[in-house]
C-alpha cells in the first residue's frame, strides 16, 4: 500500500510510484499512432469515412457502465479483504483477553496466543502464496506444513490446547465462539483470493475498450483534427487506468503496490500480543519509500 | 468458474471459453444486417426517415440504466451465493473443532462430521438439481432420498447424533448454534436457487434492447454512412453480452464456465476434514481447460 | 412470482402475464396521439416553437436519476423481503432441531411446532391481509383472532409452550433465541409492508415523465419528423415501464404476479416439519400457468 | 408519513399535502422571470453572448451525481432510522416474552414492560425534541426528567428491575443482551438525528444548483426561443424539488409530513404488549388526511 | 463537524466556514486565466485547433464516474466511523448496565467504568494523533503510555478488573462478550485511519481533473466564447469541489472542520456514565462558531 499525502503539483506529474501509467503507457502511444496514421491516410491518402458523436455517446456510457462497475465490485473485494483482516486484529485482541478470563495455567495461555499468532502468519503466507513460513515458526513452533493446509492445522491446535486449558463450559464456549469467528474471517480472505471476478467481464471489458479506441478517431476527426491522436491517448489513459487499477485492487492480497500492508497488520497484532508473552514489542513496521508492505 | 489471468492480446482476439460472444454472434448479425438493408433502401429504393441522435441519448441513457441495474442485482447474487458457501467452509471446520471441544466419545464426533460432508454434498447435488448422490454416499452412508428434502433430513440426523453425544448444556447450545449457522446458509443459498430475477425485468430489457437496435440505423445514416451496421453490430454486442452475462452470473449454482465452482468448495472442505476422520485428503480439484467445476 | 426460462423471440412479442405493458398502453397511446396532433398542428396549423435536444439531456438525466434510484430501492424492498422468509424458513427448521435437543416430551415438541407453523400462516395473512385463516387453525388449533396482533399472539403461545417444556436455563435461553430471531423476520416484513417508499419521490417521479413526455415532440420534431409519436411512445414505454415494475415490487407481500411467493415458501416448511409431526409432507406447490402463489 | 395510493392523475396535477412544490415555487418562479428578462434583453436591449449545451452537459451530469448521492444518502439515512425502530419493535415483544420464560415474579414482569414503554416514548420524544412526557409518565409512572439522559435512564431503571427480579444467570444473561440490542438500536437513532449529512454537500449542491439555472438561459436560447421560462422553470424544479426531498428524508425523525410515523410505531407497540399489563389495547393510529404522525 | 440548518441564500454566497471554496480557490483562478489566455492568443496571436463537444462528453462521463466513486466510497468511510462510534456510546452504556448486574463490588463498577472511559478518550487520542491525554488520566488514572498501544492497554487493564470482580461464568461471559464488541468497534476505527482510499485514485483523479479542465477551452471557444473563463472556473470548482469535499470525509478521525465530533461524542458517554460514578455530569459539548468538535 502507498502512504502519501494528497498529491501535489508535482507528484501529480512525476509520481511513477503506485501509478499505472509505466505499464498502460504502450497501449496509450500504440492507440494514439494508430490514430494519427487514421488521419494521415485521411488527409493524404484516401477520405475515410467520418461519423459524428451519437454513436460514441451511448458506447462510451455503457464502457464507462462496465468500469464503473467493476471498479466498484473491485474496490468492495480490497476494502472487505481489509475489513477481515480488520475483524482479525480485533479477534486476536479478544482472544488475548479471553484466555486471561478463561484459562487458568499461564503456559496454556501463552500456547493459545502463539498458536494464534503462528495462524495469522500462516494464513497470510497462504493468501499471498509465500514461501518462508519462519514467522510462523518463531511463534507457534511449526509451520504444520505436513498439513494439507497449514492455517487450518493451527486454528486445530489452538482448539486442542483450549481442550486442555479451559475445563469449564463457559471457558470452551467462549474460546470455540472466538475461533469460529476467526475461522470465519480466514474463510472470507480465501473465498476473496480464490474466487476471482468472473472472467467473463474482462474479456467484455477490454473488447469493448479497445474498440471504442480503435473506433474513436472516425468520430475526431472532424472536430478535434490534429489533436486527435491526444484525445485518443487521453481518453485511453482514462478507460485503461481504470481497468489497471481494478484488476489490482480485486487482487487485495497480492503484492502490487496497491495490495493490502498484510506485514504491517500482521505486525500491528504482534506488538498488542508481545507484552502478553513476555516478549518486546517489535517496532511498528514503517513504509519504504512509501510503500508499506 | 473460468480460471485465467488478465487476457493478453491473443485472448482478447479469440478467447472463445467463458465469452459469451459464440452465443450472440447470431444477434449480432442479424442486426447488423438488417441495418446494412436500411442502408440499401434508403440509398436505392426510397429514401427513409432520419433521426438525429437526440432521442437516443436519453434512450441509450434509460437501457444502460436497466442494464446497469441487472448486471449489478445478478452480480450481487453470485456474489452472496459464494459468501454463503464460503460461510459453510467456515461453519463446517468450526463444527471439526466443536465436536472436538464438546463430544466426548470419538466415534460420535466422526458420525457428526460424515453426516455433515453428506449434508454438503447433498446440498451441492440439490442446487444444481444433479442424481448422482454417491459422494453423499460415500460420507454419510446415506443419501436421505426417502425424505422430502434431503439435505435438512442430512442435518436432522446430525442432530440426532447430537442429541447421543452430546450431554451437557453447553455441548448442545454450541452445536445447536452451528447447526442453525449451516441452516440459515443453506436457505440463503436456495432462497438464490428457487427466485430468480423478476421476469418483468427480463421482457423490459430485452425488448427495449432489441427496439434499440432496431432503430439505430435511422439515427447512424447521416452520421455513420457505410460504417453504420459494424456501430449497429458493436452496440448489440455490447448491450446482448451484458445481457447475457446478467443472465448467466443470476444463477450462481448452475454448470455454466461463469458458475461457482461448488465441487472445488466441497473438495476443499472434505482435503480439511479428512484427516480428522483418519483419512487421506483427496487432492484439490484443479481447473480443466481453464475451467475449474 | 413468474416462473419463466429467458425470454425468447415469440415471447419478446407477445408476452403479456407478467409484463406491464397492459396496464401502461393506454399511457402510451395517448401520449403518441397527443405528439401527433403536436406535429399536425405544426405542420398544417401554426408553425410551433422547435427545441433542440441540449435542454431534454439533462432533464432525461435527472429522470434517469430518479427512476433508477426508485427501482433500486424497490428492489431493495423486494429482495429483503424475500431474504426475510428465506431467515423465516431456515429459524422454522433450526426450531424444530431445537425443540429435539431441548424439549423432552415429545408432545410439547409437536405442540411448539404446530404453533410455529401456525405463526407462519398468520404472518403471510396478516401481511397480504387475507381473511381465510384455516391453514393457521388446522395446523395451530386457533387464528388468535381474539387478538389485537395474531401471528404476536401465536409467538406469545409458543413461548408459553416453550416456559412449560423446557425447564433447564440451556433450553430457555436456546428456543428463546430462536423465538426472538423470527420476531425480527417478522418485524422486518411488517415495516416493508406498512412502511412505504415516501410518497414525495411518486409525485415528483410521475410528474417529470409526464411533463418530459409531453415537451418531448417540440424536441424531435426537427430531428425525427413523422417518427416522431413511435419515438415518444418507446420514451414513454420505457420510462412508464420501469415505474410501473417499480411501484409493484415496492410492495413484495401483495398478490400482483411479480411478488413473492409467500404460499409456496409456506408450503417448503411445511415439507420440512410435517414429518416430524407424524404426516405425510404435502406436495410442493407448483406454478400454474407460469405464476407461483 | 403520507399512506396514499400511487397519485392518480388528478393527484398528479393538484397534490400539494406531501409535495414539496409549495416550498419551491418562488424560486421556480424567480428563476423563470430571470431567464425571461434574459431572453428580453437579448431581443431588445443587446445582444447576450450565446452558449451551446456541450458545457452544460457536462455540468449537468455533475449536479446529477451530487443530487444522486444526496438522494441516496438522504434515504438511506430514512430507512435506516425506520429499520432501528422496526428492531425496537422486534426487541421489545422478545422482551415481553423473554421476561415471561426468566422472570418469575408477575409484578416485576409488569414492571420492566411499563419501564420499556416508558424508554420507547422518552426515546421518541428526546429523537423529536418534543416536550410533552405524559405518554412516558402514563406507562412508567416518571418521565426520568431529572437525568441528563432520560431514554437512557429508562433502562437503567429497567435494568434495575431486572437485577431484582432475575436471580440465575440465564435470566440475567438473557434480558442483558435484549437491553443491549435495544441500546445499540437507541444509539443509532441518536447518531442519525445528531449527525447530518455534511454540510459542505449542502453549499455545493445548492450553488451548483443555482449556477446551473442561472446560466441555462444562455445556453436555451438559441435552441428553446420563448420556451426558454418553461424549461428553466422545469430544470429548477427537478433539482431543487429532489433537493427539498432529499433535505427532508435526511431528517427522519422530524415533523414533517414525509418523516416516520413514530407514534404510530409506538401505539402498535402499545397494543402487543398492553394484554399483558392486563389493559384494553388501545386502536392503530389511523393517518388523518393521508398524514400518520 | 459544522452544525447549521439549510443554506440561505445569504450563506450561498458567503459562507465561508465548512466551504471548501477557499482552498481551491487559486486554483480555480489559475485555470479560468489560462483559458482566457486562449481565448486571447485565439484571438490574436494565432488561431490555435477548435473542437467540438464530443470528446468531452466521454472524457466529463469517466471523470463523473471517478469522482463519483470516490465520493461514494469516502462518504461511506465518514459515515462508517460514525457507526463505529454509535457502537462504542452504546457498548458503554450496555457495559454501565451489564456491570450493576453483573459484578457484585461497587468499588470494582467503578474501577471497571472508569476505565471504559478512559479507553474512548485514549482511542480518541489515537485515532487523532493528539498528545494532550489527561482526559484519560483523569478517569482511569493512568494513561498507559508505557505500553506500545495505550487503548489496547485500557482494555486489558479492564479485563483484569474484570477477572477480579466477575467470579462466576455468566458474568465473565458477558462482559467478555461487551469487551470484544468494544475491541471490534475500535479495530474498525483503526482500519479507517490507517488506511486510506487507495492513492492510486488520487493520482487519476487529480490528473484527469487538470487534463479537463487544461483542454476544455478548446472544446468551448466557439460555443461560449468570452464566457468561456466562467464556465472553466465553474466546472474547476464542482470538479476541484467535489475531490476536496472526498479528500476531508476520507479521514473522518481528522480535525478538519468537516471530520466527526469526537470531543462531542466522549462527552455524551461521560454524562451518561458520570452519575453511576457519583459526579455530576458535564454539561453537552456547544457547537463554536456552528463547529462541534
Amino acid at each position: 500500500m502507498i502512504l502519501r499525502d494528497k498529491p501535489g503539483l508535482m507528484q501529480l506529474l512525476f509520481a511513477v510510484r503506485g501509478s499505472v501509467l509505466p505499464r498502460i503507457l504502450p497501449r496509450i502511444l500504440g492507440l494514439s499512432a494508430l490514430s494519427a496514421l487514421v488521419l494521415w491516410i485521411d488527409a493524404n491518402v484516401m477520405r475515410l469515412p467520418h461519423t459524428n458523436a451519437a454513436p460514441f455517446a451511448v458506447f462510451g456510457i455503457a464502457l464507462s457502465l462496465f468500469l464503473g462497475f467493476r471498479n466498484n465490485a473491485a474496490y468492495d473485494r480490497w476494502w472487505e479483504g481489509r475489513r477481515l483482516w480488520g475483524q482479525l486484529v480485533a479477534d486476536l485482541r479478544s482472544l488475548s483477553r479471553e484466555v486471561d478470563l478463561f484459562v487458568a495455567e499461564p503456559d496454556r495461555r501463552a500456547q493459545i496466543l502463539r498458536l494464534a499468532l503462528g495462524f495469522l502468519h500462516l494464513h497470510r503466507i497462504n493468501l499471498r502464496k509465500e514461501a518462508d513460513t519462519s514467522p510462523a515458526i518463531r511463534w507457534a513452533g511449526d509451520d504444520f506444513s505436513e498439513s494439507p493446509h497449514a492455517p487450518c492445522a493451527a486454528l486445530d491446535a489452538l482448539t486442542a490446547a483450549v481442550a486442555i486449558g479451559a475445563d469449564d463450559g463457559f471457558a470452551r464456549k467462549a474460546l470455540a465462539e472466538r475461533t469460529a469467528s476467526i475461522a470465519l474471517a480466514q474463510a472470507g480472505c480465501e473465498r476473496i483470493a480464490t474466487t476471482p471476478l468472473p472472467y467473463v467481464y474482462s474479456l467484455l471489458v477490454f473488447r469493448t475498450t479497445y474498440l471504442y479506441c480503435l473506433l474513436l478517431p472516425f468520430a475526431l476527426i472532424d472536430g478535434a483534427g490534429w489533436l486527435t491522436p491526444i484525445f485518443v491517448g487521453i481518453v485511453a489513459y482514462v478507460f485503461f487506468g481504470l481497468a489497471e487499477v481494478t484488476e489490482e485492487l480485486s487482487h487485495p492480497f497480492g503484492e502490487t503496490v496497491n495490495s493490502l500492508p498484510l506485514d504491517a497488520i500482521c505486525r500491528t497484532v504482534e506488538r498488542t500480543l508481545a507484552p502478553k508473552l513476555g516478549q518486546e514489542p517489535p517496532p511498528p513496521l514503517q513504509p519504504v519509500d512509501y510503500y508499506l508492505s
